[in-house]
């Protein structure tokens, strides 16, 4: 098979503020895998919080490896792929791309959209969040006010853990929930910005304002403070940072209540999928999240959507330079649509 | 869709004791998922070491129900059925004969063998070790030198437990081992059958013996000296009747090395992955067994395989009137073929 790799450049209609820093445009990879005629796509994000460098770079000169080696790979060969990639060190953006690229690439060939591939239902996928970074007050109720004048939006996810304290976390959160209509759910992800008192204290008031669940409340690091965060918290705790594969959640299981799956981390649907299921196995509840990702990437999780408790899949809603066009946006939920493999088009390629 | 179910009997050419009794012939139910002009087979096999009852009845009488609820469901919408399935109650063999089914339906709907589908490599499949129960030493020697004659042997697995004790076991397992060529790998099964003392004498015994594990060495219910094994065994323990499906295994993952994956148990191959993956994650290893299952159902856990550590799916090579006909042994391996779905052919239906 051929393997193709070429960058695009995705610009945020709002900057992104969050505990480590403000985003403003992302460089991500187009992958485009090739065989008999049929071309299926992936895409690879950088993202800051990785355990290994997560950069632009590395994915492409890792899938630049990958194309080398792979060229009398047929792209049904998923396992032997991902052996290759083991033994290659490949990051995960990279094999993100890649595995996504193989299953778009399958459910062309077999003419059937992966959610159908996978026998799942559509009508269980639950809204997305929308996300509104860390801002004053002011400019957290505007970002809100445009959220619900462009999007159906069901459900806010607000980004706390601001450096100026969580007196600031809470002015900020008081005011999109003035501004936001009563039946909009709502959730708080910390980026790993707080201590255990502060999580604590935040977690009670976060109870009583009838918040649905808190995200990486506390850093990555701070194990034993987690388990002590899961005694005393009403509110239920997911973890980001601290999860990235199948293999981080069993060490979990007795210290939060659910986990966050993003492509880039995990390296693909296939790991995405492992982690479903030993998180269900485990007791705990899933979420996906996403980086910088386009509606590439976004896609792709839309298809293991009825599987999850709660989505996060908003980061192309935010784009002004989006190149891709996938799953829609249907009352608030990011339904992907009857295409064979992901049902993705690049908006130039339109007639 | 249309469910139509019916049984067949099928008998052992060699007659298998374990510890809780002797199997000569079993009724199993062969159920055929029709849509589109295209049939997907499965199978259900009933057996005794049940957390419910597993009889050919039960299994019966759920798959009639399922098939009058599920008239204008297409066999695509695996999730929708295995909630129904869950909101019925249906027992797991008769699950498994459903969604066994509908994967064939699905392979042959797309055209592809299921490992093609799953994108797995056939040549990562293991020896299925085939079974010797519990017998006299000259029976049990008899019995291996008929597998060695009729099959392409490479992995024996001896039952013990036996009711006479673990000297009787010894002198049993002593005799086989004389009979085989050195190459010929072991495990062994006391299927519940041993005490801690005598489950911690054996284990050595048979570490020394070279055996590669032991399977179900003490009753379901001893949870607490599992543990105790597990710190004092010097051979790998799995377990079969202590673990049924995914959600058995967090708790198991810090007292055995391994768990059996069946069919009948977990209900179907949908669940049997989500075995795998939770397996993995909880640093576990994974072999795959059958009850008196036909050739139907060991094919379908054959395109499974190459997920695999250990294969003892050798139940439909001692049946001398198996209706079915899928992957065949190779070098002593269970390899499925090349035919769309499960590739499993109905031996009376070829001309």
């Amino acid at each position: 098979m051929q393997i193709h790799v070429e960058t695009f450049a995705v610009h945020k209609r709002f900057p992104l503020t969050i505990s480590r820093g403000t985003t403003t445009e992302s460089t991500n990879v187009w992958v485009r895998v090739e065989r008999d005629g049929i071309e299926g796509w992936g895409e690879a994000t950088p993202f800051s919080a990785g355990r290994e460098p997560q950069t632009t770079e590395a994915a492409i000169a890792a899938l630049q490896a990958i194309a080398k080696a792979s060229g009398s790979t047929r792209p049904l060969d998923r396992q032997l792929i991902e052996q290759l990639c083991i033994e290659f060190q490949t990051p995960s953006t990279a094999r993100a791309a890649l595995d996504v690229a193989l299953h778009d690439w399958l459910g062309k060939k077999v003419g059937l959209p992966l959610w159908g591939l996978w026998g799942l239902q559509l009508k269980r996928i639950v809204p997305t969040s929308v996300t509104i970074g860390i801002a004053s007050p002011d400019a957290a109720r505007e970002r809100a006010r445009q959220w619900l004048q462009a999007t159906q939006v069901q459900m806010f996810k607000v980004k706390l853990g601001s450096p100026e304290g969580i007196e600031a976390d809470r002015a900020m959160l008081m005011a999109v929930r003035e501004e936001a209509p009563p039946q909009i759910q709502f959730s708080v992800d910390a980026n790993g910005g707080w201590s255990l008192d502060d999580a604590v204290k935040m977690c009670n008031l976060l109870a009583d304002w009838g918040i649905k669940y808190v995200e990486q409340p506390l850093p990555v690091e701070a194990t034993d403070e987690l388990s002590k965060l899961y005694e005393k918290s009403p509110l239920p705790i997911f973890v980001d940072e601290s999860c990235f594969t199948s293999g981080d959640i069993p060490q979990l299981a007795d210290r939060v209540h659910g986990i966050n799956i993003k492509l880039m981390k995990c390296g693909g649907l296939t790991e995405a999928m492992r982690m479903v299921h030993t998180a269900k196995a485990c007791g705990l509840q899933v979420m996906y999240g996403c980086y910088s990702d386009s509606a590439l990437a976004n896609t792709a999780m839309s298809h293991l959507a009825p599987l999850a408790d709660y989505l996060d899949l908003d980061s192309h809603l935010n784009l002004i330079d989006d190149p891709f066009l996938g799953a829609t946006v249907q009352d608030g939920r990011l339904v992907p649509n009857n295409l064979p493999g992901l049902g993705v088009q690049h908006r130039a390629s339109e007639s």
